[in-house]
């Protein structure tokens, strides 16, 4: 398998993001790759549940992991572990990815034009991301539970245009006051369509409904039964 | 010819965030107002910190918060009903606050020119608002436990813009794999001078160093034993 790539983005300023993030949305449903934007503040354990997922679909699917992050390439590394093609995309300081850092990263993929599933980690970051359209089929936001119960209200945007709410480390329910009620009351007021799970990448918890579900909606997008 | 490039400005146009905040800390240091600027993710506990910090200095300083929102006034409640004045600054959507929205937040305390102490908490995002001086005499960036030990290398921008590091929700420590040690040797390789403290607002530990720690700044920098 080769080695992580490492692509550091360029300042992109003759299209704009939208134009970017629509001919990467058509082309990306051209060849029926499934992108999928993670969205959440830091340690809310986006590359755990890369981690905790991936196993459950490398074997019957292509897939591939674009890791967005400011500095450093630890999250890519620990998904190129997995045997997963991976690219780090390293903002250099800015705060979320744009459509044109994921083309960069995107096209220098082996096997670019036959993915099935392609995961795009987000910066760690629960503001700016989401309002950057990546081109993606489906955005996931993820909350875990020490962050409290209280973050849909207070930062709307990311789940207003969410498909997806996974409240992530449920195996700490115990330790923390975080009413998993309140939550998906609030996620739901703002974003009613919302998709919720609860997941632990420690014990396992929901993490085979979760994975059900990206080959379900994959399935359904590009009208054709799972392989 | 390269295209127009657009800036989208922010509404204030007349000075820059650094002649504000410049102006700001002047205006502060001559009031002797101790500026102090929180600095984390969402859900780190800046507003917990504040709990477990303000009942210590508010029977012997003067003592205000402004409470930096995207959205609710959840937290400038909680401040509230420990009997402090508090402002919400309600940034709709901004990431980060700025220097202009400081000096509008300050601008409507009862006493502004009497504080002691002033207490900013950031927007939760620990990558925008290190850009940002908002003209404080301390900035102190939190990490909590569950956030995990690779944070000061992923975020840079933070822990090097900042004075102190507080991490925080240390009674969780026996619940997750994290390394204290590796926290504070990274986070101490990007700014050698950080000044580290542990704390539990639940258990109260370390906070008492903590607070002897801002009386301290605080006396030293306005040249005047405490009181």
């Amino acid at each position: 398998m080769s080695k992580i790539r490492r692509v550091e983005v360029l300042k992109h300023i003759l299209e704009s993001n939208e134009q970017i993030a629509a001919s990467l949305k058509a082309l990306w449903s051209k060849n029926q790759t499934f992108v999928v934007n993670l969205l959440s503040s830091p340690g809310s354990g986006k590359t755990t549940l890369l981690e905790a997922t991936l196993p459950h679909l490398k074997d019957r699917y292509r897939v591939a992991v674009l890791e967005g992050d400011l500095e450093t390439e630890r999250d890519a590394e620990r998904i190129h572990a997995l045997g997963i093609e991976t690219v780090q995309i390293t903002t250099g300081g800015t705060c979320h990815l744009e459509a044109h850092m994921v083309k960069q990263g995107w096209e220098v993929l082996n096997d670019k034009d036959r993915m099935d599933f392609l995961f795009v980690e987000n910066v760690g970051n629960l503001v700016c991301p989401a309002s950057f359209d990546l081109g993606e089929h489906l955005r996931v936001v993820l909350l875990s539970v020490p962050e409290g119960d209280d973050k849909p209200a207070k930062y709307p945007v990311a789940f207003r245009s969410a498909q997806a709410l996974v409240i992530t480390k449920i195996d700490l329910l115990p330790y923390f006051d975080f009413d998993l009620d309140r939550v998906k009351e609030e996620a739901l007021a703002i974003q009613p369509n919302l998709q919720i799970f609860e997941v632990s990448a420690k014990t396992g918890e929901g993490i085979r409904d979760w994975v059900a579900y990206l080959e379900a909606v994959r399935a359904r997008l590009f009208d054709r039964p799972s392989p």
